[in-house]
């Protein structure tokens, strides 16, 4: 039996690593999201680094940079976290830095399992496919926000783990993965409104960001799944 | 406007401290319904310490010692975790030193906030009030289990929250309290039937401790409300 496990921080992942399990980073708003266009909209590779020292050294090799902090673009970047930036006459046949205030940390830490995977509703569908495909465990790890425990990101870890569940193969005893599904299921009836109360969104509005938030939350717009393998990612189906 | 936020572990306990706050600690099955019912019962002092080591030098002493870990009371101790351990005829006007695998640790990680308070869906309506009646922010903090999130620490913050926001000093735009108050408002219809998936419940039944799951979730039974001041847990209005 695969075993489903659910983690709502990266500053919890030393108590929920597996390294036999796929592991599915999510960052809703907006950097699994954004990810995913990236290769909906034909980016090569990108390349995520934690630190903007990183990143402004590939600038300074002269690599495309994405960079934000708190939902800020840094200066030295050509754009930020906005899945809206990553349009196919900016990003199409690229290879684009990229460094985010949660999400790229989040896949780092991610890489001790056995295959790491970027989720978002975007690629739902698909990523639950091929999970099932695999058979063997799966851990869901949301990126928070700043090690805090954020709800959209658990929105869509209860919405994957939910779906793989449908599969006899795969089973869970873990309360998170339980919550998550719960909290999916009473969210999905009206998800715009039930996004209205999370933090991130209220973050977003603040900076005139928010307008993405109903693109990061359409799903199957893409059977596209983004691979993160020997520090950079490419599509595992491309 | 004072505000409410919600951690759901100890290992994030560093993201969410708040020096000025009322921080609730909570530990359902069964640490902190276990301290509750030893107040009820007439307990004078509970010493709690996070280690068994220190538990067992206390014995040593000549202390009266609870000490469990992974629910299987220590040799060394006189009883462990239960809330049954700590009747009338064994408590009453006694000192006890109280080592338990998760909730202890809480409680003195809890010791950097402006008061800790032990919280029990047993003392639940008291410590509502009591708050309100503070007029500052509210931190509750939930044992877990061994760094993870769990399900029955999480609707009780979920039961707290939700009492405290009733009075409009209180707000919250944190992400983890959202949550708490929906999964609890989803859970309170039938209370024993949620409570079957939690993975504690799965622990306690596999060691035949499964019979004080209803007593923990029963509400209001007393006004009191135990408090950790200076390494120890008395009555905050005994």
């Amino acid at each position: 039996m695969n075993h489903i496990e659910v983690c709502f921080s990266p500053a919890l992942y030393a108590d929920y690593e597996n390294k036999e399990a796929i592991v599915v980073v999510t960052d809703i708003l907006r950097a699994s999201s954004a990810i995913v266009t990236a290769f909906m909209n034909g980016v090569e590779r990108l390349i995520p680094v934690g630190t903007l020292e990183e990143a402004k050294a590939y600038k300074n090799q002269g690599y495309m940079v994405a960079a934000e902090r708190d939902g800020i673009v840094r200066d030295f970047a050509d754009f930020g976290n906005s899945p809206y930036n990553f349009s196919a006459d900016r990003v199409h046949g690229k290879e684009i830095v990229y460094s985010t205030t949660n999400g790229t940390r989040a896949i780092h830490l991610a890489s001790s399992g056995h295959e790491v995977l970027i989720g978002a509703y975007l690629n739902l569908g698909a990523l639950a496919d091929y999970i099932r495909s695999c058979n063997r465990d799966l851990l869901i790890l949301c990126a928070g926000w700043k090690n805090k425990f954020n709800l959209e990101d658990t929105l869509f870890a209860g919405a994957l783990a939910g779906l793989v569940l449908a599969d006899d193969r795969f089973t869970t005893i873990c309360d998170s993965t339980h919550g998550a599904i719960d909290l999916y299921n009473l969210a999905k009836k009206d998800m715009m409104g039930y996004i209205e109360k999370v933090a991130q969104r209220h973050r977003l509005k603040k900076n005139g960001l928010d307008d993405v938030i109903a693109y990061c939350h359409e799903i199957d717009k893409t059977t596209m799944i983004p691979v993160f393998r020997k520090k950079s990612i490419t599509l595992i189906n491309g």
